[in-house]
């Protein structure tokens, strides 16, 4: 039995998680991003003081064995009324935090109701408000304005949470235990880089033996990571590890013209991220959907596009099966 | 195995349902009233297009096995921001007919989350509008009306509903299966009579073999019920139901002095109902609770008080033992 530690938010993690939960003797740990701050999460964290549901429902979800209407009922988004915006899910975890008065013990709750295979830990239960220092000054508070904001041509001086905010005990168990850890896909500065940020995460993994999996994104982010190459991704994320990665992903499917056209209307150039690395570390496989789904809307107040051009659950998962055999 | 089938609305059915599931070698099935449109519920049905959820979820937390925080997490009911005064559960139930588009469904989903001990089923999956005419003509349209409107001075002289509401057909087999139907208590032009003018209940109940055990309220409501006698239940309810009643169980034990002021607060005089009917179908037995809970405050829009005189479930329960051995 081998532990796997995803590390993530969102979409990145449901799509890797939804793979992996079909391989043979394994044991998947989410650590899931605390920072967001948009749409339906946000309005629940505003009006109900509560930690953010979003990104635990969507691994929940993933990992799920329970039926589909139970997994469909969780991302089922209310149309209208006073409820308008708000996935069930959000509220369900919601209410559960409120009634256990801890996130934590009202995910594991949430998970044995809806049959998950494997944990979901939030990566901190401390109240987490992402912050970006610009070189010039500017200061971005609330992972939603950073999502929106161009942070890439001035340059970040400082990305860091307000307050004081520490690793889960639970998430850092998990980081010793893994056997391999797979940072991403997914949202570089609002769903990776915010979990490597939390106070004790940095030690944790330096403590950790596990093999760091890094799969490089598909696309850059506009007025985040355009025109970033694979390697820029690597340098980049060592500086906040403290060490090297052991394994570097990268897709070699191109997306279709349709998805590349799809995906420029919304992000610009750039989009593309070119494979300039030269080392063995690297593994090379096709990673690519060509299911050119509808793009997941965000939630009213952020309506951010999510994955024209997305990995495949099922080609990632036979990847990761080759790398851990 | 004897089937028993209670008829009633939310506290009522609460009452009696969180006593019988516990005796030996009874199958429970609760009809439950449609007719609810205020509070949590009147605003989800206004806003959602949806069926009341708020009385079948009362009678699912009664009939769950589940573990005591799930049956927390279905009655907590939101503080702040805009899911402000609903209850979880609520929206647990709106949620699974927008996802099943079916409500009966959505409740056997519910039922078996929650480990239900026994079944839970509307009376009607039809939109159900009660309304009222008085003697004079005057017309109360929807019962959170009704429930504050004082429609016994001028006298009724129709309850209905506006358009065609079937009885559920789950609901047809559970009164012909039926050993014991127990009429109540509850909310008597509220929770009690809404499922007795369902169309097809009264022949559905004239056909059925079940012996009908009709408990009577501990206390009249003002305005609808001020000053009734067990008789005045008995013979009014014989004519909805087109036969006559099996058993009639009265309360013997009197209120303690505070529980009756504080009910004269709310509702008046002529709270408590004399018992002047002789017949050997009368059974009389104690089955006051003598806890003086806080009132359930209904939903924010209809903030009716609930139950300072409230029968005890075990007491009921041992009741209900010895008429069904």
């Amino acid at each position: 039995m081998k532990n796997i530690v995803t590390i993530g938010g969102g979409t990145g993690s449901y799509t890797v998680l939804s793979g992996l939960k079909n391989l043979p003797d394994v044991s998947l740990t989410a650590l899931v991003c605390m920072s967001d701050n948009g749409g339906s999460t946000g309005v629940l964290r505003d009006e109900l003081g509560v930690l953010p549901p979003g990104d635990i429902r969507q691994c929940l979800v993933a990992l799920s064995e329970h039926s589909d209407i139970m997994r469909e009922l969780m991302n089922y988004r209310f149309q209208e009324g006073a409820l308008k915006g708000h996935s069930f899910g959000n509220i369900f975890l919601v209410a559960l935090e409120k009634v256990t008065d801890d996130f934590g013990k009202g995910v594991e709750i949430a998970s044995e109701i809806l049959k998950v295979n494997g944990r979901v830990i939030p990566v901190t239960t401390n109240k987490a408000e992402l912050s970006i220092t610009l070189v010039n000054g500017k200061i971005f508070e609330g992972e939603s304005k950073i999502q929106d904001a161009n942070i890439q041509n001035v340059g970040i001086k400082d990305i860091f949470y307000k307050n004081d905010v520490e690793l889960n005990e639970n998430a850092r168990v998990a980081l010793l235990k893994a056997d391999y850890i797979i940072l991403g896909p997914g949202n570089y500065y609002c769903s990776i880089i915010p979990n490597l940020i939390v106070n004790g995460f940095r030690e944790a993994i330096i403590e950790s033996k596990a093999k760091i999996i890094l799969p490089i994104n598909l696309t850059n982010k506009l007025g985040h990571t355009t025109h970033w190459k694979v390697s820029t991704y690597v340098n980049d994320i060592e500086k906040y590890l403290g060490k090297i990665v052991d394994v570097i992903l990268v897709n070699t499917e191109k997306p279709s013209k349709e998805q590349i056209e799809r995906y420029k209307l919304a992000e610009g150039d750039g989009v593309l991220i070119e494979d300039d690395f030269k080392d063995n570390r690297v593994i090379r496989d096709a990673l690519l959907s060509h299911v050119i789904s509808e793009p997941i809307i965000g939630d009213q107040k952020t309506p951010n596009i999510r994955g024209f051009i997305r990995h495949d659950s099922e080609k990632f998962a036979r990847c990761l099966k080759k790398i851990i055999n």
